[in-house]
């Protein structure tokens, strides 16, 4: 954790550039920081996946109709402060991603953050040591 | 918000049409009424998007085993009643369009519903409007 | 349930046999026991599925990094030392899967178990009376 899973419908991948928003939302992880000026999430637990939905069905499914849903999965303990900065400057960035989509189709977008209730909790990484301070 | 996201054995992609199932169930979201007579869901919210799994293991794994998994996420406040009429009638649906596959081949179907509990929710859409009523 | 969801970055796809995971979790499910010596998860129940995402971004996203991210979702009511020995057990199978990948590469892996808080559940499947014991 902090953990972003985009779920995507298909026919955006002709239009924007994926790997681009996972990077920038990345990047605006890295960046958000708390009042206390200290970074919100931990660099080597970052992590954005994209998935783009083969088959899907949006509204009333009459029209070409796209749709974006982000889901940002934290652990506990965050402030709700703390989680409203972070999911602005998240819902920020994505817009701007898609400001030129929005222009010229019908698309929705959806961002949600959920803090984890996990019963277990575990994990195993040669990332994280990278990223610790001295 | 509502969302259905689909996730299932890709063995199933040579045997049934799963854009048919997404239509189907979001049709089926837009046609569920409350005991007021009121729609459930707004049409501008709803979507669903299918994903198969490339690779998975069933059961005990040792026969041709599928799987789907439909899970609907709604925003918090509808009744235990109301979400039960919508889940009975999604599960209906989804049982009707694999009723041939049922016959032929060993299949589990499961449908949830869970209700959202983000600590943040924000969204940008140009579809909402398009479906609001004057 | 219990599902197992993996979702990870596509560039373990050129590195591991996901099936050969998929296919260790689901048999690690079938082995778990509780400390009464009873099967933690009915065997009609198990699944596990694999999603590589083509699009992603992992930590400072400076490197060819790598991560895995496994999701166990159970029903209510198992105590949290039969979790913790599945979540266990699982971790164990899953660092054997993954151990020569952590020799080469920059890899994180992360397994969190969630139990259901789902407001409608609803089966249909021809899968779990072939497990039933007489």
């Amino acid at each position: 954790m902090p953990q972003i899973i985009i779920q995507y419908t298909a026919n955006l991948d002709r239009e924007t550039d994926m790997n681009a928003l996972c990077s920038a939302l990345a990047e605006t992880m890295c960046e958000v920081h708390d009042d206390a000026g200290v970074p919100v999430f931990p660099v080597g637990g970052i992590r954005v996946m994209a998935y783009p939905a083969p088959y899907f069905a949006v509204a009333d499914n009459k029209g070409d109709y796209a749709f974006v849903y982000l889901n940002l999965r934290v652990g506990k303990g965050r402030s709700d402060a703390t989680l409203k900065r972070a999911g602005d400057a998240l819902l920020m960035r994505a817009k701007a991603h898609f400001q030129p989509i929005f222009m010229q189709r019908h698309i929705g977008l959806t961002l949600q953050i959920d803090e984890g209730r996990e019963a277990f909790d575990a994990k195993h990484s040669n990332l994280h040591p990278m990223f610790q301070k001295n």
